[in-house]
């Protein structure tokens, strides 16, 4: 018997593209179709014009490379917010989480992304360069670097407090130490070594 | 401060829908969405494509309810395969891991799922009802239960096989046993009996 080619063409190209996403295998990609298949039209028509859209209404900052409806960014154009402290995220949900403080009147710089050799990610795949010419240019006498406590984050962050050191600003970093309603036997010993050493007068 | 709506709402509606399919969490669905943002407008409109022509360009066969771009199914259409044998399985690819095997020249009947009161799943949302006209009115000599070797799948076959007994076919399940190209030293006990209980002459 010749087998069949029993599943279309529009299926099989889903589960193609669904498994380009990063941590998405072939089975994720199928098991993924196959609910979307079974699911209401109405629900996958979200998805694609969500896509869509995610595409075609939103652009980067040209200032501070944040995900925005229209550049400059609501941060970057708001009257209310001081040039004089850039803070330097990884990605847009940085921006979020600091903005959700209420506590930061500055601007941001979003790198989209750390240094990552492992992964193939050098300097020139992140906005750096255009981060020190916001610093030459611009206004700014604090830039905090807010990259994540990784081994990424930690890398990028000495990677471009060096490339400051040119630039009479001050660098910072966020303070490392225990979290907030965390618990001190829980803490790893890196956390706990940070807290010691960051430790404050009460 | 008043926290700016940093994020626009394509990026949060995205991160919505995907977190709406099984599996994916908000952390996934935000790292899937920034990923997008960051990929070429190319590779996002192919997803959205791909989802749009899923449902736009596919259907059920409304004979075994395989997917099919055309109603009958290239299967259920052939004049090669035999009506008296009906394979009956979960999904649309398990049709296509039978037609593989080049061994297989009956026709199929997709359940779309299998029995689970863990997920809410019942006869009525498979398409049980549909087999049983199908056997009731066809002329089908056997029906090969072709339902997943799992608690799932054979309370299914089981359910099924109750079902037809009102009606003179062959009810037969697939066999259980070794896989081929595997260790017996490392089969689970419950394949190990099945093995033994299934052991035929050479």
């Amino acid at each position: 018997v010749q087998p069949l080619k029993t599943v279309p063409e529009p299926v099989t190209r889903l589960i193609d593209e669904l498994s380009r996403l990063p941590g998405i295998g072939p089975k994720t990609a199928s098991r993924l179709t196959f609910f979307l298949l079974r699911a209401s039209s109405e629900q996958a028509t979200a998805l694609a014009d969500a896509l869509r859209d995610l595409k075609a209404r939103t652009t980067f900052c040209e200032i501070c490379f944040n995900i925005t409806e229209a550049s400059p960014c609501v941060v970057c154009q708001s009257e209310e917010r001081s040039a004089r402290v850039i803070c330097v995220v990884e990605d847009p949900l940085d921006v979020l989480a600091i903005e959700r403080t209420r506590e930061f009147v500055g601007l941001y710089h979003v790198l989209h992304g750390a240094i990552s050799p492992m992964e193939g990610i050098g300097p020139d795949d992140l906005k750096i360069r255009e981060l020190i010419a916001r610093v030459a240019e611009g206004s700014a006498e604090e830039i905090i670097l807010a990259t994540n406590p990784s081994l990424e984050g930690e890398n990028t962050a000495d990677f471009i407090r060096r490339k400051l050191a040119l630039y009479p600003v001050r660098v910072t970093r966020l303070a490392r130490g225990l979290p907030v309603g965390g618990d001190l036997e829980y803490a790893d010993e890196v956390t706990l070594i940070r807290a010691l050493e960051g430790r404050r007068e009460i």
